[in-house]
């Protein structure tokens, strides 16, 4: 079957390029606000906001609909419009706002560009460490311009593998055990709390990453990340189709190691 | 009573000094490896070692032996002479190794002098992320050059709690069911797996880090930093009383939130 990303063929270094934009864009605002401080705020869902992730997140839709008019845009800082164009850029102008608010480096931009659902564009960069990690269809993987191969990369010691934390299992229900058993299989555990531990996952650093019940701006630039590296990308669940609204589980890294863990989610 | 560190009042403006000189012997080593690439191999606990680690410990002695003949050094990578001086040098030159290898930004460097036993000075220094926390007897902890106090520190959200991987855990003995039981207890978990964990701690980025079957030269300047910042060094257990032999599982951080694990770890 013929991969609809294929008719982009003419247009994706240009797409590459545009998101390689709003990524320097969102680092300037990030780099000028840490270094002039801002206000911070708490959400009705208790987490943190602050007025670079709403500033930041206005400019780069501005900055999307003033060059493509036509595109949907889906992003965590404001109510989203109904998707009504094959192409759909998702953003997430901090991901770890909490660790952002508490001076830890981790956090980052998130940026990723659909086409028919399927994954185009993805960027991940981490204004505060200097890392961006690329992604695009059929283009390879970069971080900081080096590609990325993730089958090249010898698993050195025992699994290494990044989770979410405990409290994101306990989001819908309590899954808690989920994490008890999967900490217990894989004792050799990070856990970031922010888009660096897929950063990690996407330039082999960590073997993988569990990310449980999270948005689809959260993930949205990890499956092509680590899909043009030659990794693998599974969903494990998801709440709902309507990628506005869905709460949604995923596990990718080098394509063994997803396997394991994948097999260790599902058996009794 | 009198603390024995009093009697140190005339010197201890040139041995935090002489501290800072070996951390920044120790960031200079690491950054031309960093640059120019060196050989990894892994020890007989399987964890790994480079020659970096090996290095920079050797160098780090001799400029110690070199200025304080007397002083005692207890460190990662040599095996340690018996405790002679009241004045003990604690290193670790990169603790963090296995993310060091798998380039992850935060291993770091641990400095530590101990007088009659009692902290003096501590210094942890993260090369890759510029990052230095340093903490001296009578005069206060400074994270880059900032004074910090813990005290002054609201907490913002649910309690952020680092810990040890859960295979530290299992080093003496199964006490998984404790990690499960904490992270059961403070969700909000992370786990970064190297000093970075204790800096954050240190200026309040975390409430505070429950550090679980660790040696003498991790924990080496932890207390003096957490102290001088006005917080609380708990130790939880320890194996054995000479230094370089000892396992010890220690927590520490903000006071009010140090209360609250060292509770839930004794509770049934």
């Amino acid at each position: 079957m013929k991969d609809k990303r294929d008719d982009l063929a003419s247009q994706i270094e240009e797409l590459v390029s545009f998101a390689n934009k709003l990524a320097d864009t969102s680092r300037m605002q990030i780099l000028k606000a840490m270094n002039k401080g801002f206000r911070i705020s708490v959400k009705t869902d208790k987490s943190f906001v602050t007025e670079v992730d709403v500033n930041t997140e206005s400019l780069l839709r501005k900055v999307i609909s003033d060059r493509y008019p036509d595109h949907s845009i889906v992003g965590e800082e404001f109510s989203n419009a109904t998707i009504n164009s094959p192409f759909v850029w998702y953003l997430d102008p901090i991901d770890g706002t909490e660790e952002f608010v508490n001076g830890i480096p981790t956090f980052g931009t998130i940026i990723g560009l659909h086409y028919f659902g399927l994954p185009v564009v993805g960027i991940i960069d981490h204004p505060a460490l200097n890392i961006r990690s690329i992604g695009a269809y059929s283009r390879g993987t970069y971080c900081n311009n080096s590609q990325i191969k993730l089958d090249n990369i010898d698993i050195k010691s025992s699994i290494r593998l990044g989770i979410s934390k405990r409290t994101n299992f306990l989001r819908q229900g309590n899954e808690g055990i989920l994490f008890d058993k999967i900490t217990s299989s894989f004792p050799n555990i990070r856990i970031f709390d922010t888009c660096f531990a897929y950063t990690c996952a996407a330039n082999g650093s960590l073997d993988a990453m569990l990310d449980y019940n999270v948005r689809s701006w959260d993930i949205a630039a990890s499956q092509i990340l680590i899909e043009e590296a030659g990794g693998k990308f599974l969903t494990i669940k998801k709440s709902a189709e309507e990628p506005s609204l869905a709460i949604v589980s995923v596990v990718f890294g080098k394509n063994e190691i997803v396997k394991q863990i994948s097999e260790s989610l599902t058996e009794n």
